[in-house]
């Protein structure tokens, strides 16, 4: 089946096409409304610190669920998930280095792993889309670009790095819309965390990104900034964990929550 | 010194007299303006159990900060600050149980206590009372009343136990408006959780209150609700850890950060 003619069905459905191996593509608009998750799995050891860098860190790593060791279900996002079996592709990381990708961890899967649930932005993409407003990576069919800034994040034990962020280009008029749409979802990165000039947080050329790809900025136009969720990762990355579990970028986590459902007010 | 001749200064002040010895009353109205904060202090074994607690009943438990295990120190809160030695009044548990109330912490401080600094109600009644809402307790001089609910937390490891709430009488209007107000205050407990009716979450006699004093409810006034920073007590009592130190309660640990930078928009 094409991405393109993917059926509008619910997230239960997804999750059951993901975990009996018949999708392996990416998760962007499958299950429209409903919460998407960034996926981090680590041994028991790093979790009070990979927690308490979330903790600290709320806009780059908005946690929405957290599991107890060992148990690969999330209830507080589905009473049937399983972890192991429902995001379409995991990235195995050791030391820091990615080894391979996987399609399941049931093999792997160890009684002292700890799986955190982080908000992604497809949650507040679709409340900007739904407030009529144009996000350009989704006109332009291309990935969000995203940069590297020279803030740094706030460190917990061993992880610490670089604050990422994604820019979607908007008219004043716009942005002002999206800031006060965003505020309302602080558990999928919240309100931008800077506009206008790239230079100021370390950016040095907006048609160079440090992932993604790069999108028009039409005349007019200023660039917003939010926290991105990239920014764990390369925390991890850096504090070189003897295993750790990822999804492959896009290949998200669908959950039973409503996108509605985490509005502040 | 007396409490209502406590001259109005700021955090730093207020936390130098109670540093020093001069101050172990209780924190109501001190610094005002400044964040204070409910403390729980634990040894590391717990600390991720107990963060993933909090992280599961972020209305009852809003973290403001959590320190590295061992340090004292939370430069989050105030670069000075000394968590040994800046609250009024400790109390120290062993098993749950209360042993006794201590003044500081420098001589038994451990290695691998890792410290919790918990939102506090007196931040959105500051709030509240700002935007010229009456907050009856307030009005009448008595400590909040504090009702154990039928409404069961999200357990994480040892950490369980039943939502306990303050209540505030207002009219619907008023209400309304401090529904707005908190709602910009997810930090300091955030809006309210129920309001009206007292059976439905199991609270059977509003003049009978678990913990505090009963106020006045005026014809025409409905109880509003509020998740309380007793929960985390009482989750703790029941984990039963080897030992834990929490403040006295109403003898918080004063902060340099302000009320107005919590607000989520």
């Amino acid at each position: 089946m094409a991405h393109d003619d993917a059926p509008k069905l619910d997230a239960h459905y997804w999750r059951q096409q993901i975990r009996s191996g018949q999708w392996r593509q990416h998760t962007s608009g499958l299950a429209e409304g409903y919460v998407q998750c960034n996926i981090v799995i680590l041994p028991a050891t790093y979790a009070f610190d990979f927690l308490r860098y979330c903790q600290r860190n709320p806009q780059a790593c908005p946690l929405i669920a957290v599991s107890e060791p060992g148990d690969y279900r999330l209830a507080a996002l589905a009473a049937d998930l399983d972890i192991r079996t429902d995001v379409p592709s995991y990235r195995l990381f050791r030391d820091g280095v990615l080894e391979r990708e996987l399609t399941g961890l049931t093999e792997l899967w160890q009684d002292d792993w700890v799986t955190f649930a982080i908000g992604c932005s497809f949650s507040f993409e679709q409340a900007l889309v739904a407030a009529g407003l144009e996000i350009r990576n989704i006109s332009e069919g291309k990935n969000v670009p995203m940069y590297v800034t020279n803030r740094s994040t706030e460190a917990a034990g061993p992880f610490s790095g670089p604050l990422v962020v994604s820019m979607r280009p908007m008219t004043p008029a716009d942005a002002i819309r999206a800031i006060q749409i965003c505020s309302r979802f602080p558990a999928v990165h919240g309100a931008p965390v800077h506009f206008g000039d790239a230079q100021a947080i370390g950016i040095s050329d907006l048609a160079r990104p440090d992932y993604g790809d790069a999108v028009t900025i039409k005349p007019g136009e200023v660039p917003l900034f939010w926290a991105c969720g990239v920014t764990p990762q390369q925390a991890i990355m850096q504090a070189r964990p003897a295993i750790c579990i990822t999804h492959t970028p896009g290949h998200m986590l669908i959950t039973d929550l409503l996108n509605q459902q985490l509005a502040a007010f």
